[in-house]
C-alpha cells in the first residue's frame, strides 16, 4: 500500500510516496514560488505527487490516498484553506482542487500536526496511544495525536500549543497576545536571553564566543556555551529549561499524552536539553504520585512532514 | 434503562435512578462521615444505590450499570484510587469492592469529569460533539468531553485544567505552583481581589456594603457591586472576566470544543458573568477569523454529579 505525502512550506514543496511502515521510498521537491496564483501551486503539487509514485515504482492506480501538510489549517467541513500567511492564500479550496488533478482521495492537515503523526506512526511515538510533539524552532508549534489519531478539535483550531498563554501580561507575541509560550519556550527566547546576557556580561563565554556581535548569537552559541559549563550561560539555560518544562507541565495537564516529543532546531542539543527540562517536570506536574508522560526527543526531523502527510487517511 | 449515580464528596453521598436521558427519578443522601474507615464509607454507598432503586420503582436486577464520582481520580487500569484529599483516603479499591457489593459493573470518574459528562449528555452542552466545563468556585475545576466521551487521558491525570499555568512566577497556589489559572479566575479570586479593593478603599460600596467588615466580602458581593455600577467593583470585575477568558482561550486553543460552559458559584452571575468574559475573547484567541467555542451557562448545578455518574458507563 502506497501513499503519496506532500509537505507545503512557504519556500519549497516535497513530495514523496511513503509505504504502510512509514518509510520513504521516494522524495522529490521544487521552489513552491508562493508569488502565484494557488493554482499553479497546487498543479505543481499534483506533478510532484505523480513524480514521487513514479520514482517509487508504483502505478498512479495503485496509490492509496494523497495527503498534504500546510503552514496552516484547513476548515474539514468544506476542505477551504481559510488562510495560510506563508503562502499568501485565501479561502483556497486545495482539498477539491489536488483531488481533481489527481482523481484521489485528498486529505490535508496542519504541518506539525502531520510531523506529529509521523512520529507517532512511524518515530518517537510508534506504539503509543497518545503523543504530543513541540517543535522548539523560531516558535514554537506541535501536534497532538490521541488515541492513535491527530487530534484538531471541533473547529479544526486546537493545538496552537505555542500561544497557549503561559505569562499573563508577559512579552508580547506576534499572535497579538502577551505571555504565549513560545514567547519563552523558542529559539528566539533563547537568543533574545542570550543577547541580553551577552549585553550585560560582555566578558561571558557569550559574548567572547561571537566577539562582541550580538547578533552573530544563535541557539546554539547560547547551549554550547551553557554546555562549557559558564555560569552565566548556565543560569540562562536553567531558566528555559523551567520555562519549557512550565508549557510541558500545561500540556500533561491538558493531554495527558503517554509521550510527549521534543523537536525543532533547540532539539538539537539532546539529552544535554531533555535532562534539563525533566529534571524541571516532577515539581510541576499536579498529580505529584501519579504516573505521567515521558519526554522524549523526536526521532524523523524533516522527514516527518512527507510521512505525516502520506499518513492522513 | 436505569443506571444509579453515586456523588461522593467530604461531607455528603448522594446517589440517584436516572434514566437514558440523564432525568432523576429518584434522589437519597447521607452524611459521608470520611473518618471512617473506606469499607463503612462505600458500604454506605451501595446501601444508597439499592435505595434510589427502590425508591425509583426498579428491581435491582434491572438496573444497568452503576457509576460514582469522586473529588480524585482512579487508576482506570487498577481500579484503585490513589488518594482523594477530602476522603482521606489512600490506595482504596473502590470499584472492585463497590461491584462486589452490588454485582453490577461499577465505573468511577472524577467529579469534575462527571458534571461535564452530565451537562454533555442532559444540560447546556447536550447535543455538541464536545464540550468542556468550568466550575468557578473556591478553585477552578472541570471535565472535558471530546467525541462524546469524557476525556481523562493516558495515565488519568488530564484536565486539572483550573492549575494550567497562566502566569508563571505568579500567585503561589496550594498545589505547590505558582501562577495557576484558579488563582486568578476562582471565586476565592475574586474574594481576594475585592478585600483588597476594600481596603485601598474605605469608602467604596464594597467596603460600605460590608460596614468594613472585610472578612464578610464575598463574590456575591463584589458582583452585586459590580453590577450596582461602583467604578471600584466595575474594574475589578472586568479584571476577574479577563482572567477567566484568558484561561477559557487556552482551553480554546487545546481543546478547540464546541461549547464551554461555566458553572460553580460565580456562574450565579449569569449573563453579567457571560457577557464580560465573551466580551474578551476575540482579542484572545489564535485564529481570529476561525470560530471558535461558544461560551454559555452551565444548567445542571448539583444534579450534575447524580447525573454524570450514570452515565459512566
Amino acid at each position: 500500500m502506497i501513499r503519496i505525502g506532500i509537505d507545503v512550506g512557504g519556500t519549497g514543496l516535497k513530495a514523496g510516496a511513503v509505504n504502510e511502515k512509514g518509510l520513504i521510498l521516494s522524495k522529490v521537491s521544487c521552489p513552491t514560488r508562493a508569488e502565484r496564483p494557488y493554482q499553479a501551486v497546487i498543479q505543481d503539487m499534483a506533478g510532484l505527487a505523480r513524480s514521487a509514485a513514479v520514482q517509487a515504482g508504483c502505478d498512479w492506480d495503485k496509490v492509496a490516498s494523497v495527503g498534504v501538510g500546510i503552514p496552516g489549517v484547513e476548515n474539514a467541513a468544506t476542505g477551504i484553506v481559510p488562510f495560510c500567511t506563508n503562502l499568501g492564500w485565501h479561502q483556497v479550496p486545495l482539498r477539491d482542487t489536488l483531488s481533481e488533478l489527481l482523481q484521489k482521495g485528498v486529505r490535508v492537515g496542519n504541518d506539525a500536526t502531520v510531523a506529529a503523526l509521523a512520529e507517532h506512526v512511524a518515530g518517537a511515538a510508534a506504539g503509543t496511544q497518545s503523543s504530543v510533539l513541540v517543535t522548539l524552532g523560531t516558535g514554537v508549534g506541535g501536534g497532538v495525536i490521541l488515541d492513535g489519531r491527530p487530534f484538531v478539535g471541533c473547529h479544526g483550531v486546537a493545538t496552537e500549543i505555542g500561544h497557549l498563554i503561559v505569562k499573563m501580561d508577559g512579552i508580547l507575541c506576534s499572535c497579538g497576545n502577551r505571555g504565549c509560550w513560545e514567547r519563552y519556550a523558542s529559539a528566539t527566547a533563547l537568543i533574545r536571553e542570550g543577547r541580553e546576557l551577552a549585553r550585560k556580561q560582555p566578558e561571558g563565554m557569550i559574548a567572547r564566543q561571537v566577539e562582541g556581535d550580538l547578533e552573530a548569537i544563535t541557539a546554539k552559541v547560547v547551549i554550547d556555551c551553557a554546555k562549557a559549563g559558564d555560569p552565566g550561560a548556565v543560569a540562562l539555560f536553567e531558566q528555559y529549561a523551567y520555562w519549557v518544562a512550565v508549557g510541558l507541565a500545561n500540556l500533561i495537564n491538558a493531554y495527558d499524552p503517554e509521550v510527549i516529543l521534543l523537536g525543532g532546531g533547540v532539539s538539537a542539543a539532546g539529552d544535554f536539553l531533555l535532562e534539563a527540562v525533566r529534571a524541571r517536570l516532577p515539581e510541576l506536574v499536579f498529580f505529584k504520585t501519579m504516573p505521567y508522560a515521558r519526554v522524549e526527543l523526536a526521532r524523523l526531523g524533516n522527514d516527518a512532514g512527507i510521512i505525516g502527510a502520506a499518513m492522513l487517511y
